[in-house]
């Protein structure tokens, strides 16, 4: 086991320190995980990371290593946190559930001093996957059931890229270029060849592409998807056709513009007999190009810089706060940054026929205001008792979630176009 | 050891399988990093992730678990990644160097099959680091030589949130509030309290602003600095003295508008006789909001969201391109894309007071055009010879070297509105 104890901000071990000094480290308390508002003009968030969330907490333990890292601290407070283990309760919603502004995604309760130390842990996981996980979803709902792979690992902290090929898949995407996600999350895999292995084919008498494509189907049959657009795209498809044969599997366009090259390609595979030759294109798409391309013949996205940044939005802008202390409501209340106290319950509010209307935040243990003639479910469920974990879920079911939240949006929601968020948030 | 060897695109391993059967894996080649262009209206690139790609290189081994997972490579291919380990050489600018566009900042050399594979990895890494770079250099600039503190580890990756704190330590800030970068790189941590510890102080008679303080002090000294904004600034200012004495370190404001706050809490502190206590701003700061501080009584800059995501910039946009193969050049062509063909040498022109005047990029091994009167530095050295590492650098020597690359630069250069690359890059 790695421990991941030190993914931790220090002030979070100094507020400990002082609590157990003067004995407040051991209040019951409520910490909660929400966003205050949706990146500009989006209309829905997208809950992502609860399952690298509970691994992270089953591996946060001080071991000799963390703690010699820590000579800040007095010797109680190291002792403390060599004990430590999260002993609390955590209720969250489901990877995969839709959010919006004020959605209390996660509830920690426990002492103040076992949840306070689970702060920057939390939402750094959150807050990065979620922010992928928005992205992504716009993508998928944008490609209007076109394929999308994911290949932006490239572009992104080699780390951060394995949990974004992750959420892409939750989020609808079909496969990834990332190996260790193949690994780690069983995702399915996508890739075949780069312009390196096009112009490694470059003798003294120049370049030659039709060895290169030669070589690419011994290795990976006829299936295989062949990048066109090294030298000239015209010729490029020309040559594929001529080495493949019209059972080529795809054609690859990575660079132009991608909706005249794709009609093109197209036209001049037809012609060649490949009708059934797919075409790929990549290069610098996010959602916006996607859906300026639904009207094209395109049969595969391959996405990379754009999902793996969050398409504008790099992060998703959660905070952790600390709402009900010994059942008491706390709140800052300073600016414009306030909270609202005391620990939440949420249900969603829907017509009869799937479609979400509200959002309703209400206090813990308050009966629920009349909701008819909108069906209730209730969006937080059990994570954590006692410090065991005692939700699963695959990233399969977190798939299955997302698809189903897209469905049960209006469909002003599933726009790309800024705007409000898509239900509202009523706080009662 | 943790093997990096998966943190690959699949098209990677599909191309090596073909190169090794078409014999072509064994051609050598070199492979360079660079970036087209700096992200919109920025005037310099600063290198980062050097030493995070060097020790990254050390551990991209295949061991039986990652090779237990390729399953869509034959036996031959597993082979040869079961015995791989890279043994060409590496050149590149080192971490810390300012870069502009198309400078050459890695060269990799060696047969196609031992470089095709190191791309992603490289790029994760570089795109990552550097990203992160340009962003903090342009807030340690902004700040007119106050201290930066570095606590956004909450709005990233977990992984990614360590290496953005060894980064901004590189480019200048001070210290992070990041435990794991604490140890891992040796930065110098910070960090108090959050609202969360003013809150928790909370009792059946309400807020209790001077317990938290009170408690703070007992375990930190009077020396710390108190979050004074979870209430009212005023009373909170207020109390912070009473309870600690005009010898209280510092006070943070975290929320409203810093320059406003920070001149009257100023004032307040004066006339209290707490004329040293110092004042650290936090919230939703970037460069441009760190700039318009500079007249306001600040000390310190706490800085989250925008430096860890790149302050609207979250990745390079370098690129890994095969540029010359058995010594002939090599370069797609069919776009806009285009790269230069050809292994080059970059060295950097200054007049004789220091500034810089121009980047200029040649073929290796050409001789140098005239460059009177300027001086002329070469821009790469020596990394990996035969696959030895043969360099080495601290975040110290980094460090260092981004702040003679600021006092390089034209002074127009330094500023933050947007323009052109701070020196022209001239192709010979």
């Amino acid at each position: 086991m790695t421990s991941t104890a030190l993914f931790t901000d220090q002030y979070e071990l100094t507020m400990l320190s002082a609590a157990l000094r003067d004995g407040s480290a051991h209040r019951a308390c409520t910490f909660e995980v929400f966003a205050r508002r949706l990146p500009d003009g989006r209309r829905y968030g997208v809950v992502a990371g609860t399952g690298r969330f509970l691994d992270a907490l089953r591996d946060f333990r001080f071991g000799e290593d963390e703690l010699a890292s820590l000579s800040f601290l007095e010797a109680d407070t190291l002792d403390w946190l060599r004990n430590y283990r999260f002993g609390g309760d955590i209720d969250g919603y489901r990877e995969g559930e839709l959010f919006f502004p004020g959605s209390p995604i996660l509830s920690v309760r426990g002492t103040f001093a076992e949840c306070v130390i689970l702060e920057t842990l939390a939402l750094s996981i959150y807050n990065h996957d979620s922010a992928i996980a928005a992205a992504a979803t716009r993508m998928v709902s944008a490609s209007d059931g076109r394929p999308l792979i994911e290949m932006g690992s490239r572009r992104a902290h080699e780390e951060a890229a394995v949990a974004s090929s992750r959420v892409a898949y939750i989020c609808g995407f079909a496969a990834t270029s990332n190996l260790e996600a193949v690994r780690r999350h069983g995702i399915p895999g996508a890739g075949t060849s780069a312009h390196a292995f096009t112009l490694l084919h470059t003798g003294v008498d120049g370049p030659d592409e039709a060895a290169a494509f030669r070589s690419q189907i011994a290795a990976l049959g006829v299936g295989t998807t062949l990048l066109v657009d090294t030298y000239d795209i015209t010729a490029g498809v020309a040559t594929a056709i001529e080495v493949a044969g019209p059972e080529l599997g795809g054609v690859r366009i990575d660079s132009g513009d991608l909706g005249v090259l794709a009609r093109q390609v197209r036209r001049q595979l037809d012609d060649l007999g490949a009708t059934r030759t797919r075409i790929v294109v990549s290069g610098d798409l996010d959602e916006y190009a996607i859906a300026s391309l639904r009207a094209e013949p395109v049969d595969t996205y391959g996405v990379g810089t754009s999902v793996v940044t969050g398409s504008g939005a790099p992060t998703a802008g959660m905070v952790y706060k600390l709402v009900e202390v010994d059942g008491i409501p706390v709140a800052k209340r300073s600016s414009h940054k306030e909270s609202r106290g005391g620990r939440k319950r949420a249900v969603r509010l829907a017509r009869s026929t799937g479609t979400v209307v509200e959002e309703l935040v209400t206090k813990a243990g308050a009966p629920l205001p009349a909701t008819d003639p909108y069906t209730v479910r209730e969006l937080s469920v059990p994570m954590v008792r006692g410090g065991e974990i005692v939700h699963t879920a695959t990233v399969e079911d977190a798939r299955t979630l997302v698809a189903e939240g897209l469905r049960s949006l209006p469909w002003e929601g599933l726009g790309l176009s800024q705007g409000d968020p898509a239900v509202p948030t009523v706080f009662s």
